[in-house]
């Protein structure tokens, strides 16, 4: 019986967590659950799976759920809240599935704790991938990922050896706009970016992947997570999303792993590893499927994955920049403040513009993020 | 530096070995070299490599080999010289390529002095399954396959337990028949069966690949390397042959292997495993490839899977009966003596006609061959 912290409980990632300890109760339970905002569908949490504490990231819905559940649990608050239930001894496996950038000082008191760690959160590794490593090393602690993508590279690297890899070939689904022409980008609404083939999804990420920037993340966080030049990581879009990703070899062999998309098995798979864990989840029926087609990823229409493959390469806190920039520049977009298009612009021009630091320290990295969020901001507001 | 006998050098498998042998001439030397009758090849081969020793099963290029090559190496004959160089204690690796059930022999020769076996000779495992599994345990010998489809699943289970293994899934490219209509099949000439679309193989083994027996004899071999019940294996069609193989497993994860149809790889795993071994070969380009296709296997057309997959599931010597029937069968449809759909008829009668033993013993497999070849060339005989 293994412990759970859930970081954003009642997120996409978050519920398809508690879905597979609700199929699963003999080996988790659930320790700490975290929300936002959401304190209506973490008191029903709550209810259903008695957790020894909450955390609301927001003090008014902290405030509201200690007054209904104080007597039976600890209800803490804020980022401090979410490090401090991440770091709990009786606490096995955290679930790192915050959004966005508040993810990283959680993850890392987390890591600080040798916890294994669950890793649905992004820009812990875009921001911090070189800090991350060196910590997870220092603190022997376990990162399992995810990402149906990072999950699938991970299966294939079970019993291999990493010096082998030749290549990481990530699949995108090429999102909703992979065969939109170049000049109805500029028109594109929230609304429409919205709706993602294959995966249901938040809509931050929801948007990236309309954009490719998510793929972007994606080649940056396999960086770090196989420890992988980015010379050495490809794209392949893949409209079916059944294969999740491949791994080539030395030998030039190929492995892949493959499913229907439901992310509730890379999240089984990292709760349980190296156990799998059997369930009843429909199979994958390749015959049934007929036909999986694979193309080049177009860099022309979507820039954001070249701006995510130049900010890798450059290192230092460009990721974290890029990233910073993108998280305002989709916040806008989905505000109705931003085209689609002025998204990867306004990534460019952040970078740019920004200084950027070599082997950065967790502060480094911080200022950059808080410095170019302010910077788009006001850029934005002032070109409005 | 390891030691190689090559069982069969001068087929298909076997110059392909030599062809790794002759990239990587640090790591691997040619101990011992065997033919058939295929004399000239085989000297241009003594010629290249310098083995220590060569057999031919034919007593009379035998005798041609010892007059031009007796006073520098070594020149054994017939099987039990194959048996002598496969247990010859200087020998690290047996590449086993004989073709058909004369494979079987020198197999066991090498299994039982504990040899790294690279299988390609299918018979081995068809015929003999449960005694080669029990000597393999017995005499701590590695059974690694050259096949492609079980080199796949091969590297596909390197980390996994065999416990959480679901189902194999054989992919089969369909052989050239694919979409010939039922009431052609009767017509089909050797030439035109000759002709694969994938892969450049023997004949024995292209025309199996044109009924599906092949697949049939790769499900059976699936089933003893594995350690896999009948019902948990699939055969999936898929025209492409890039994906190799997939593994299912408890989770509903599914893992494949691929790569261009190239023999090379799997012979290359076979020698190196654990390690891989670097090469130069053309790399596989899923973007260029464009899309692969998955149907199910027609049991109606190709009958010779239906009938594997019932001589697997009735076991004791019923495999090994199918399996001398239809390499009688395959070579009288290539003298031009039987029409292709006789191909799973005659196997069918030879199955009906058969007496069954359970748990047999190399003398009962030997005695259900031998009887199963003189009946079914008897009954065509007397039917022509």
């Amino acid at each position: 019986m293994r412990t759970l912290t859930i970081l954003g409980s009642t997120g996409s990632i978050g519920t398809q967590t508690l879905d597979v300890v609700r199929s699963n109760p003999a080996r988790y339970r659930v320790g700490y659950l975290t929300t936002n905002r959401r304190g209506q569908l973490l008191a029903e949490q709550i209810r259903e799976f008695s957790p020894t504490g909450v955390v609301a990231f927001d003090p008014v819905v902290a405030q509201q759920l200690r007054a209904e559940f104080g007597s039976q649990l600890e209800v803490l608050e804020g980022e401090e809240g979410a490090c401090t239930v991440a770091s709990r001894p009786e606490v096995d496996i955290v679930v790192s599935a915050l959004v966005g950038f508040a993810g990283v000082g959680p993850t890392i008191a987390a890591i600080q704790q040798g916890k294994r760690i669950a890793l649905a959160n992004k820009e812990t590794l875009v921001a911090a991938g070189e800090l991350i490593t060196r910590l997870l090393k220092q603190h022997n602690a376990e990162l399992i990922p995810v990402d149906s993508e990072h999950s699938a590279i991970y299966q294939c690297l079970v019993g291999e050896s990493s010096a082998e890899i030749e290549q990481l070939i990530l699949t995108a689904s090429g999102g909703p706009f992979r065969e939109l022409p170049a000049d109805q980008f500029q028109h594109i609404t929230p609304a429409q970016a919205l709706r993602h083939p294959n995966w249901s999804m938040g809509p931050k990420i929801t948007i990236d992947s309309a954009t490719l920037m998510n793929k972007g993340l994606e080649v940056m966080e396999a960086r770090w997570l196989f420890d992988v030049p980015p010379e050495n990581i490809d794209v392949v879009v893949h409209p079916q999303s059944i294969i999740h990703s491949m791994v080539q070899f030395v030998d030039g062999s190929v492995k892949a792993q493959l499913g229907l998309p439901d992310m509730r098995l890379p999240i089984q798979y990292a709760l349980g590893w190296p156990q799998r864990i059997p369930n009843e989840y429909q199979r994958m029926d390749l015959p049934l499927i007929g036909s999986l087609a694979f193309a080049q990823p177009d860099f022309q229409r979507f820039p954001c994955l070249g701006l995510a493959f130049d900010a890798l390469r450059r290192g230092g806190t460009a990721p974290a920049i890029l990233n910073a920039a993108n998280e305002i520049a989709v916040a806008q977009f989905l505000d109705g403040q931003l085209r689609f298009t002025d998204i990867p612009r306004c990534i460019e021009r952040a970078l740019e513009r920004a200084e950027i630091v070599d082997s950065p320290s967790l502060t480094d990295i911080l200022t950059a993020d808080a410095r170019t969020r302010a910077d788009v901001r006001r850029e934005n507001a002032s070109t409005k």
